[in-house]
C-alpha cells in the first residue's frame, strides 16, 4: 500500500477553465481550496454523492451545474444531462435517485421556447429514471451575464441495498469493468459546436446508468468494490482517482477498451486520448475476481449495456497510478486529464 | 372560501429580468412552465422545500441559485447569503438543516482571493447555522460567460416535531407575526452599487432564522399555521401568495410594520413600497388567534428576535388579497411585486 497522500495546496492566482475540466487543477482546487475550508472529512471530497444519516434513515446527496455549450447536440441536451449527471451521480455512489431539486439561472433575453424545450427534457429524463422532481428555484441575470442558461441539480436517494463501496476495500486481481464504449459524449459536443472542419455519425451517450448499476449489484453484491461515472476528465482522470484512493495499481488491456471509429478518429486528428474525453452514459466498476464474470454477464444482459467489457485489473504496482498496455506490446503510464482540451462539456 | 386559482398560462416570448425577481412574473413563470411540465403535483409548487420520505424517515429538501450583484456588501455576501438562504427555505418550510451540497459557476479569470473569501464565508455561515456541507461541484466558464460567481446550495434537514404547517390550516383571526425591520437587504444591495447617491448606515439582515423558528414551534406547534421567509418580493409578495393559497384576506396593521428610517428614506425617494423590498434574515409566521401572544414572546425572547410584531391578522375577506391600514385611517390594497425594481438582490 501507499504511504498516505501528500496535501495539496492551491497556488494559482486565478480561476482558468482547466480548473473545471475535472482533471489536475480540478483536483487542486477542490483538494487544496474548498475542501480544507468546507469539508468536516476531507477523506473522500471527490466521491460523486454524500452518505448520510438523516432521523434514522440513510440517504445519498448530490448536486451537479451543467453549463454544457451548445445547449442541444445530437442525443441529448442540456436538459436530459442535468437529470442523468445526477441520478448517474447517486446511481454510481450506490444509491437510487428519488427525488430532485433544479434551479436555473436564465440569461435576460432567452427565448421561452428554448427554455421550454429543456423544461420538457427534463420532464422526461425524470420520467425515465423514475426520479420526481420537488421544487426549484429561477434566477434571471442581465444579457451577457449567462450563456443562455445554467441549470443546477441536486438529487436525493436511497441506498442499493447490498452495496458498500470504498476504493480502500479494492485487492489485486480485481477487475475493472466498463458499461459501453468511451468518448461519445464529448466527441459529440466538440463537433455540435461546429469549430472544427469535421463529421462523425455520433449521438452523446447521455442516460440513466441506475438499471445497470442496480444489476452489477445484485449479483455482486459487497464484491463491487467502486464504482464511478466517468464524465469530465474521462476513464483516465476516474481510474487514477480510484488507484490513487486505493494505493493500488490499474493496468488496462487498452485492445479491449471500446472506442467507436468515430471517437477514434477525431481524437487522432485533435491529438486526444480517448481515456480522457467525458462520458455521460457509462460507468466503471471495480468488481472483485472470483464475481466479476457474473457482474460483467449481468452488465451485458442488462438494457443498454451489451457493450459492457472488462478493460483491465487492479494490481499491487504501480501503487497509485493507472498502466496501459499498448498494440505494440509495451506499457504506458495513462496520465489525469491536464488542461482543458474540450471545455463545457456538461 | 375562495374558488379554485385559475390556471395561469405563460405567454411571454422570452424570459427578463422581472422572471427572477419573485414577484407576479416569476410566478407566471413558475405556474405556467415549470410546474405543468416538471411538478407531479403542482399544489405548493412556491414552497420553501419538498418535504418527502425517504426509506421510512421524513425529510425536506430544497434548492437555491445565488446571483447577487455585488459579490459582498455591507453586512454579508453571496457565500454566506447561499447558506443562510437554503437554512431559512428549510427553517420555514418546518425543517432544521443538516446538510448542504453547494455548486459554483465561476467566470474565468476570478481571482483566488475572491473565490476564497466566498468559499471561508459559507464554511463560517454553515458552522453558525449548524449544518455540515457535504459535498459540491464547480464548473468554469469562459470570461464574460458570467458575474464572477454564481452558487447554488441544495439541503436536505429533518422536520422539526410538532409544526404541520399548511396556508389551507389558517382561519380568520390568525395573528400574522415579523421577525423583525423590513427591506435592510434589498436597500444595502441597491446602496452598494453605487449607482445611487444615497448614503446610509445599512447592513444586510442575512442571517439563519433557524432558531427563531424553532422558538416559535416549541410554544405554538400546530398553532403554527404558514411560515415564509419574505425575500425576492419582500412581504407584500409572500402574504399575497399566502391569502391566495389559504383563500383568506390579510390585513396589515401599517403602523406597526418594523422599518427603519434609512429604508424608509430610500424608499420614498425611489418611489418603493418597503413591502416589496427583499429581506434574508427575516421570517412572516401566521399563528392561530390563542397561541400568538405566546408565539410573539418566544420570538422576541429568542436571540436576534427582539424587533419582532404582530402585523396584522387573517380576516374572511378580500379573499385572496392583502389590505393595509395606512396612516390616514384608510386602507390599500398591497399588491404582489410587479416589475424588478432591485435585479439580483440575492
Amino acid at each position: 500500500m501507499a504511504s498516505a497522500t501528500p496535501r495539496i495546496r492551491f497556488r494559482d492566482q486565478q480561476i482558468e477553465m482547466a480548473h473545471g475540466a475535472g482533471g489536475k487543477a480540478s483536483r487542486r482546487l477542490i483538494e487544496g481550496l474548498f475542501a480544507p475550508i468546507l469539508f468536516d472529512s476531507p477523506s473522500e471530497p471527490l466521491g460523486d454523492a454524500a452518505h448520510l444519516s438523516i432521523d434514522g434513515a440513510r440517504i445519498a446527496i448530490t448536486a451537479d451545474s451543467f453549463v454544457v455549450s451548445p445547449l442541444s447536440f445530437p442525443g441529448g441536451s442540456i436538459g436530459e444531462l442535468a437529470v442523468n449527471g445526477t441520478v448517474n451521480d447517486l446511481a454510481v455512489s450506490g444509491a437510487r435517485a428519488e427525488a430532485l431539486v433544479v434551479t436555473f439561472v436564465l440569461e435576460a433575453g432567452l427565448s421561452t421556447q428554448v427554455l421550454e424545450a429543456e423544461v420538457s427534457a427534463m420532464g422526461r429524463a425524470a420520467r425515465a429514471a423514475g426520479v420526481t422532481i420537488a421544487g426549484g428555484d429561477t434566477k434571471v441575470v442581465e444579457h451577457g451575464k449567462a450563456d443562455s442558461m445554467y441549470i443546477t441539480t441536486a438529487g436525493v436517494g436511497r441506498p442499493i441495498p447490498g452495496l458498500q463501496c470504498s476504493a480502500r476495500s479494492a485487492r489485486p486481481g480485481d477487475a475493472i469493468l466498463l458499461s459501453g464504449p468511451i468518448g461519445d459524449h464529448g466527441i459529440t459536443i466538440l463537433l455540435a459546436r461546429g469549430e472544427l472542419d469535421l463529421e462523425a455519425d455520433l449521438r452523446s451517450d447521455t442516460r440513466p446508468v441506475l438499471e445497470m448499476v442496480e444489476a452489477v449489484a445484485r449479483v455482486a453484491g459487497t464484491a463491487v468494490r467502486w464504482m464511478r461515472d466517468p464524465t469530465r476528465g474521462g476513464v483516465a482522470t476516474a481510474l487514477n482517482e480510484f488507484a490513487r484512493d486505493a494505493g493500488l495499481g490499474v493496468y488496462l488491456f487498452e485492445d479491449r477498451i471500446p472506442v467507436r471509429d468515430e471517437v477514434r478518429g477525431a481524437c487522432e486528428l485533435l491529438g486526444l486520448d480517448p481515456l480522457h474525453i467525458a462520458n455521460e452514459g457509462q460507468f466503471l466498476a471495480v468488481v472483485a475476481r472470483a464475481q466479476a464474470d457474473a457482474a460483467l454477464d449481468a452488465l451485458q444482459q442488462s438494457p443498454g449495456g451489451s457493450g459492457a467489457r472488462k478493460i483491465g485489473e487492479v494490481r499491487e504496482q504501480p501503487a497509485c497510478a493507472v498502466l496501459a498496455s499498448t498494440p505494440y506490446g509495451g506499457t504506458r503510464i495513462v496520465d489525469m486529464l491536464v488542461g482543458d482540451p474540450l471545455p463545457r462539456i456538461c
